[in-house]
């Protein structure tokens, strides 16, 4: 292999070959494409609270190549009560869906060979909040909508830009969950 | 005021003063309660984006108190093409989740007149990669579901606890939004 061929094979920063290993070998094993996240969170004081990101489960076994945790803050500004420890867990959610949402858009690119020069973002939730705190039940707790406007930018025309945008669109993990809902456990101890 | 009074005031880390001023005030002008949070994305390299939060509107104006942007870096793992930069979108997902019912256990803990010792939890999201993945069109792209365990202890009796996690289960923005699905409106610009 030459080298010109071995660097035509990083597309976006994403190892095109690995890409298509992994859908092979996924679909030749479905087993393989069971996954499990995890977060741990604990209450430090107020609006405060932090998790730890670590371990999960793929491909047949639980993963061990972090081999340190990812720590996550949250907080509240003060007009929410808090003293501004973190992000507050809205404004997560906007990021998780704006990194997915981006994520899939140069794993998109990367497979239908277009080579990407930015991807940039804006997110916006608006939120009654009479609804979380309580004060009214007419408004629903959560965001009432939110609004993503994507820049995207690469050496492909606007046609097949947007289409790498859609198709993202319909394969995000996050915009899926957003979008749709999860169904949701509660278990709670108290001892 | 006496000293012993102001601080019975201070519940969890909640002003309790400050979260009924609050409430009356949104009860009296319902306006005030219409917030926008935002996030800005821009991508990286590969997996790895990185969102900036700092503004957001709320009680009738652009809130400026936030002399710092928080800057969240997202990744994949290794066995999802990245090189564990941060995070993925679905752990932030997990994590939004766990600290928005955690911060209102903390809030409705305090209003109820419950002090805290402890509030943990451990958050499991089953996901298929097929679908994210578009290998196959029949698993969904995000979680199958979501299981959420919580220990919390505190100075009331195990009825009064789980009233309080059922109460702010009904309360939680993020809950709301990962059980029931928020409309979302994406738009994209291409130059």
């Amino acid at each position: 292999m030459t080298q010109a061929t071995q660097e035509s094979r990083i597309r976006n920063g994403i190892n095109v070959d690995t890409l298509y290993g992994t859908l092979d070998a996924i679909k030749a094993q479905p087993d393989l494409a069971k996954f499990q996240f995890r977060a741990t969170n604990r209450w430090i004081d107020g609006a405060h609270n932090r998790s730890t990101i670590q371990g999960f489960y793929a491909a047949g076994g639980d993963d061990t190549t972090r081999v340190e945790a990812f720590e996550l803050d949250a907080g509240e500004p003060a007009i929410l009560l808090g003293t501004d420890t973190g992000p507050n867990p809205a404004e997560y959610l906007l990021h998780a869906l704006a990194a997915c949402l981006t994520t899939s858009i140069v794993y998109v690119a990367a497979a239908r060979k277009v080579q990407l020069t930015s991807v940039e973002s804006t997110l916006t939730g608006d939120m009654d909040v009479r609804g979380a705190l309580g004060v009214d039940d007419e408004p629903r707790n959560g965001f009432e909508r939110i609004g993503v406007s994507f820049r995207v930018t690469g050496n492909a025309p606007e046609e097949k830009l947007r289409e790498v945008v859609e198709r993202a669109q319909k394969r995000s993990a996050v915009y899926d969950m957003v979008t749709n809902g999860v169904p949701v456990t509660v278990h709670v101890e108290t001892d």
